[in-house]
């Protein structure tokens, strides 16, 4: 699968990590799935990521040439070529759940978010941004690689499967607010995406929560709004 | 000055607002330095904007062409032209201070946090990404036009010129945690850039604060991070 080295492509069964963070936590988390990490003769970063490779025993490919046909505007010198594997959720811990996320940069900061807060399990319901394209994982900073991820392909699929989460709507007009949070071991936090938010019927099959906003300002960014609200819910429960 | 719309360039003396709801806020905000409004022929929004423009006498421009000059990648159909303004701390309001941030998405991502959470005076310590950039004020989602923001050359003038707030430095190692963050009416929130956050002298002349953080994360976004810490002081003293 590397003879040639392409641009990134949905339905590839391998994708990128690019620069040396991601790539680093990449070998760290699941070293069996790296099948190279290509570095280009400008990286002049330390010798963590070498040191790793070595120690796994994962072909270092020293060539320019690969670095033309991807991550041309990120301006990297290091990256890992990994094969995609299956994630599923864990029943018995909390949930994120990002209902048709756009953009991958959000999405990758929301997977660093929560990771970050202790909070291992992101649904996403799609339509939705690729999780495994590289920009994804780069905004994640290799996060990725530390959390089980399972994309549905409705919110319906998702409830199905795990019907025993408390599901809590983040809506402008919510009623719970972050302050009251409660106690409670598998809590959902669902959230829509960056256009409209999660519509009025998502009040119906869960409690809705609001994050306070004030002024002129009609929302908030996506992944600052799962960051305050994630928080709150780990505080609460004791994951951070 | 519209003669000829070019690119934007930071030594301008006027910027641009892309996008509707930035041109919105903007003529809500500050109708008087609003120079034109330009209308793609593409544009299929609501009316509000030009009914806004027509109730200000603003001018609305009808051409395709000044479209080619700016904004080219963000796909928007709509965009104001405005004079740059003078904009200064309120001295008895809390601030947060970002020293050297460098990504525009990032600093508008926080104008518009900051904002929904009732704070609202930015300190920018230099250098900086530039807060007048389009690409800032559409992160912003016009939120820049809301509130009060200055760019200081340094961190001490900042705190020369606001000696009576109380510092409170956001480092991954400190010391107060959000749960016991005080009752202070004049607070400034102090956040390091996107790469290395605030080094260390920086807790020696302020009270170091800690968001929790686990795991394989070395740090959380910095627009992450200021809605974290921006929230949990916004609510202990009854900003939102």
């Amino acid at each position: 699968m590397t003879n040639k080295i392409k641009a990134y492509k949905k339905n590839y069964n391998y994708s990128y990590s690019s620069g040396a963070c991601a790539t680093i936590e990449l070998i760290k988390a699941r070293p069996e799935i790296v099948d190279a990490v290509h570095f280009h003769s400008s990286y002049r970063e330390n010798d963590e990521l070498k040191f790793l490779c070595e120690s796994n025993s994962i072909r270092c490919i020293y060539s320019d040439r690969a670095f033309n046909s991807i991550n041309r505007k990120e301006n990297s010198y290091v990256f890992g070529i990994f094969h995609k594997y299956a994630s599923t959720l864990d029943p018995d811990q909390p949930h994120i759940v990002v209902v048709n996320p756009s953009d991958m940069g959000n999405l990758g900061t929301i997977i660093r978010t929560i990771a970050g807060l202790g909070i291992k399990n992101l649904a996403v319901i799609e339509p939705a941004a690729d999780i495994w394209n590289p920009k994804t994982i780069r905004a994640s900073m290799g996060a990725l690689f530390h959390i089980q991820h399972e994309c549905f392909p409705s919110f319906d699929d998702y409830t199905t499967r795990h019907p025993d989460h408390r599901l809590f709507m983040f809506v402008l007009d919510g009623t719970l607010t972050l302050d009251n949070c409660p106690f409670c071991p598998r809590f959902s936090l669902v959230f829509g995406n960056e256009g409209g938010g999660l519509d009025e019927r998502y009040t119906y099959i869960g409690q809705s929560v609001k994050i306070p906003l004030i002024g002129h300002t009609d929302s908030y960014n996506l992944a600052v709004a799962v960051g305050i609200g994630a928080y709150a819910f780990a505080r609460k429960n004791g994951l951070v």
